[in-house]
């Protein structure tokens, strides 16, 4: 399930001076309300990327506390500073980009919330309406593939949500690819489906043995110049770096590799992206949200370098 | 919503030798299984009292958890002993216990959760059909009182089950008392439905000034001679006491207290008791679930000595 | 050090309908900017009463973290309701209430800070000037008398506090009272500053052996009808009530008699009432951030009935 | 098992000019090696009363980490100050104390450290030889007996040590009376031994119903003017005051009567005291260790004023 | 000392349905008691790979708590799924294998616990007598080599297992490999025995240097096609990963080193395994055990393959 | 802002035998005193190399705590060992070293703190004086470069030390080389001072590019064989190792890497190290600070053998 939402819009017409974040030489990263990034609030249609919180895990086999994702993300996102240290973007001086809030849900109901996100993201997407041509190719950093059919009869919940996409045409698997993936299965279907359907799955084990610039070369390729999402799970990372969400696996990606990943992204026309799974009951230091906030940061830096 | 459920049943013929915890003085009590008091697995029709694990949080609104209490309890509860210190019954030697297990539950759907939960508790209820003839007295002691109408336009949640209940003439709410109700209120719908169905609510101000003595002997009369079940939403207790519970209201009751209250149950005819709202992921030191287990322990005791 | 001020106005002329705490049936308490009670974000000249943060430790000489608090606070007090259980009372329906965001400080320089959070809080006293003609009364819970001269050479510390303000005719001496004061002592030169100012000091044991009616029916006579400022220090409950707090004293108030102590406030001319030394790095549930956000809840409720 | 003794000598000959604390007015809290109550580090022959740690906890059953209390208590005796604000005195005006470091533990070896730790004070006790004339009295707080006679075929454990020192005349069963003692047993013969040899059992039951003044007044009257030693287990303590401990009874004593119960102490012959079962492995805020550091304090204040 | 033993038996006569998993789709990961890998408890002569716990830390001289390891790694196993990512190998369709509980042991009596568990596994070792003909070869991962000659007078200790190994012809050190080594020592004496006796030693340094595949290629060598036993202390891993144990040393493998080297135990013939040194009380997250429980189940699959 | 200083000095002429840390296998390392690597307390001119606390975080902007982190480092470094296991070298062996205690603070005053830091270090200088020509070279490890010119009007607070220090002439900028600087900035401004004055700055990415031993040939290349200061700021390591530190970043250096970069100092004149920034509060299982100390003593290890 998605937990913060990124949504790029297209309409960079108006000044970005009131799209600031706090200035920390005088407020302290301490004070004041934690939105994304010490940025403003701000409506949809006056930014143009807006980021997003969907404070939602009710389709949750297991360990829940994703819905308590987005607060703490926002929490530990004071940390995060102004300027990229290798690239030098300043993303915030490019683009005006602010907090929008949380989309609607209801914690009782996995259909009326999933309906509720749906109508709370379609307002965004009208502003870029003529980007929604088909099917958007799909980069997906996870330790888990999501491919499953059902689980206790249910086929709306934590392991389906890309099956799911795919049955609907959301995503092209023809120009998916899967990165990270590890860990014990249930059973092989949700691999075989993955696969049979196109997707392109990297183990962790191809993934350490080629690195991140082979497999993002092989990404780049494979989604080309067409609209693309992307979607960082932050179980991707290793659980030693990111021990608060529900469903771990050891041998995970470091951050400095999720680092490089997200930067290879350069280039691409993401029309979109999210970042998931921090379950802030299990991340008792809040490093984990920080790992997420700070990702953020770094897909937002590629989304306006494009 | 019900998480550790203690159903008494009839038959107490056979021997309870092989019903006892596993001896302490042989097999430390880090070792083994964590069952329920460290008794051993057993079907419900093999014991007089059946401990039963209910792992379900599904109509949570807030903070979620409760789902893994039933486990942690399990395992904390290997803290308990044998014999009571103030009333030297040894519950193990008078009747038959043991650990049943868990209800099923779907935990992508509370209906269909509903309904397995009611299948599983309707067969131990084979074996003490004949005691249920009408809807039951009910002593209640929360924080809450549970009897809102509905959140997010759903009837079947943490804050509308005793309102269910009472809708549903399984509970009867002349013979019904609340015991430590407080905290400040979304609206006064709940109070003033439990009211006018005839419940009786004790607010912890009400409580303090009087004492358990005085409140349990009008609990022990107004529900009288007839069958009654006893709920214990861990959130009674003073949150510095319990703090891994979902909603925690300060100003509650202590362990002092609450061993008081339950041990003046003595005599009732109490034909099913639960204890609920335990969450893990909140209760970094095991101490709400060490508190939720000896209060079993104590339930157990008055269950045995009527 | 102040951390959360509550700081009271006159001019109620206009609704408060857009000032009211999110509906948590519609919205999830987990969801949403976490500002005070889940009240709108406001300035001060649109409430009656402004809830502000004063993120705030520069003088603490050991254990610093309640900077952090007003935000801890903001998020503890999304389990805030609206209905007062005991009077009925529902602030949000008589006045408006609003989060007026965080006092300017300056986290290297104590001078600086002092200088910019008074500046702050005159631009909110323009609203109020009238009420102030002199020295006011006040009402301390703590577990310290904050009397003492100074610490290593510096007179403005978070020891020091109120011998300044009476030093500086802001308090009147003979119309202040310290309820639950105690704990061993460097020296005995702060009760003495005290005592003979004409402050009256309750040690914990002479509130333990009188109660809450008798102590506060004598700190009602003792500030009679002028105005009165409240300060609640969160130290003044007992360390397993909040643990995080930079100076726990074993030996605290239950938060049953802090409720009792502060709804016996009811009546008093309260202009002005804080909330402090909530410190999160010590509070790993967030257990004393909840207590605080509950008693500012009910400082509010007593604010409103007056 | 003994964590932190206390043992007074007589020879108070000499000045206490250099066994003073470190001034918190010049080296904060948090500053400077932390001994007992930031005293200087002593011989046990300087001092009048001798603060030692015995870091051991060999003879635990199930949950162990009481030989890292010694190290934690110092830590968090940090926070202890000069003057008892009740009683006004300062005990380090009156006698000669100091941290005389820990007795020699062997931790693969319970005998072998039970022989060395009685050697270690041997050498403490030479300076109050005179003063040991037989079994001298015990005022035991703590929630058990601790009078089984074995586990796992082991007569020397955390269960049994009051047994064997009553067996082998170290106390007078006579002059001996154990308070808050609570909780289910393996089985009542621990009780049986006590009682059948005369010492007197106050279950918190008892205690709850009369009060710390009535107790004592028992307590004082049984032990007399002769010798008597002061055992405080922090598990007589509530669990949500003191987790951090191996075996936590809920339904324990607060630090409010905690305190008046050592203060009611005032006038008895102390010949030594201890202050045991402080697990910091369980402890994750330190509260438990600084309640036990508290009241060492207050042990110390009526040691000197007798 | 040993914390989890699997030790592999060679009757694979009847069928493996029985001996399946809790089907996750069926029944919750959170709910049902906590076996290891929610495999069914079973005797040691039904299975062919018996999973067994020892939960014992007697001969620690430091830090304890892994007498808690095995409930802990057994609750985290729960997150343990059927089907090998990488080698598509579901252990639990080519064998029977179950939970077959602990080996006894006394928690106050380092021999007598060695002989119980000796007398334990000589049980399950009647089942493969015919496979132990001399001293067995030994892949050991650990941050220790543990062969020192004795602590504290004590030669049966947490640092000197393998030199009584090697000492009483349990071991072949000719065949014996220890990977990961680090860490400062308190001399140089047990490096020196282990070298003298023929044991390979891989300091972290050189294991950084060649990667998993040439040590194990030499690892495979050194074992050749005779009986091997394999024992994964957990503090071979990083304490970022595995903090819950007691002698963490920086600079250790990281997981996906760590299943790297166990896969490339595949071919080698097992006789038996363990994964020890798992302590609960400083695991805050249960990160510790889940990496534990993660690991067993990459042995468990190498054993299958074999 | 300096935490942990350890000051080489020139006199090696008498024994060091009384300068040994306490024998583990005689003390255990729960027991006495937490010093420095277990060293005696001692006096700096009786050492060659002095173990100093600095326990200040006065100039701290955000997140504070690192005032308590000579404590917890020593409180750790209980788990120090005697002899490298890679280079064999016991430092204890070759040069007397002692804990000498914390440098005089104010906790309320950063000018009068910075003041009695110098004058404490000073006395220590005297012993080296002559050693002392001119500004020194600096190796320093960081996540941060630590130049930007002010923080709320502030120009010496925890982000400014060393463009304070080159303006000072103190520090060689021509000799001076940061090494796994990384995250966003504030604005560019103190890269571009720290450029401009001649520094070496290397990212992490160039790091990770390069590896230790590359890097460190051009660290030694640039300090020569004149007298050189290192710095280890512990956030140069990844949050996932050291979590307790004000300002985390995420993709740091491992600790496998940090003791490769350490042991390369070897050979260059050492005239001084510290290692800085642990914090306690934001460090619930004590790993930043068992990081830190172990770091130390690998300093230690490389001065030593000079």
């Amino acid at each position: 399930m998605r937990k913060v939402e990124m949504e790029q819009t297209m309409n960079k017409k108006s000044s970005n001076a009131q799209f600031q974040p706090l200035d920390s030489g005088l407020v302290p990263r301490f004070a004041g309300l934690p939105t994304f990034m010490r940025l403003p609030i701000a409506k949809p249609d006056e930014v143009d990327i807006a980021l997003v919180g969907v404070p939602f895990d009710g389709g949750t086999t297991n360990r829940t506390g994703a819905r308590h994702g987005p607060r703490e993300i926002r929490n530990q996102s004071s940390l995060v500073r102004r300027v990229h240290h290798v690239t030098g973007i300043s993303p915030f001086d490019r683009i005006r980009c602010g907090d929008c809030g949380d989309a609607p849900i209801n914690p009782l109901d996995l259909n009326a919330s999933l309906d509720s996100i749906k109508r709370f993201f379609a307002e965004i997407h009208i502003l870029r309406a003529l980007a929604v041509k088909g099917p958007v190719g799909f980069i997906h950093f996870d330790a888990h593939s999501d491919t499953y059919d059902s689980f206790f009869g249910n086929r709306y919940n934590h392991g389906t949500p890309f099956r799911r996409a795919i049955e609907e045409d959301l995503l092209d698997p023809k120009r998916m690819i899967q990165i990270g993936i590890r860990g014990a299965i249930s059973d092989a279907s949700n691999y075989d489906f993955a696969r049979d359907a196109g997707v392109r799955i990297v183990f962790i084990e191809e993934f350490t043995e080629r690195g991140p610039q082979s497999v993002m070369a092989e990404a780049r390729q494979l989604v080309g110049e067409n609209p693309t999402y992307v979607s960082f799970d932050i179980d991707a990372l290793d659980p030693s770096i990111a021990p608060g969400t529900g469903t771990p696996e050891i041998g995970g990606i470091t951050t400095r590799e999720a680092q490089a990943l997200v930067r290879l992204l350069d280039g691409i026309d993401i029309i979109g992206a999210d970042l998931v799974e921090v379950s802030p009951p299990l991340d008792p230091t809040g490093a984990t949200a920080l790992a997420g906030a700070t990702l953020m940061f770094e897909l937002l830096c590629v989304m306006v370098s494009a």
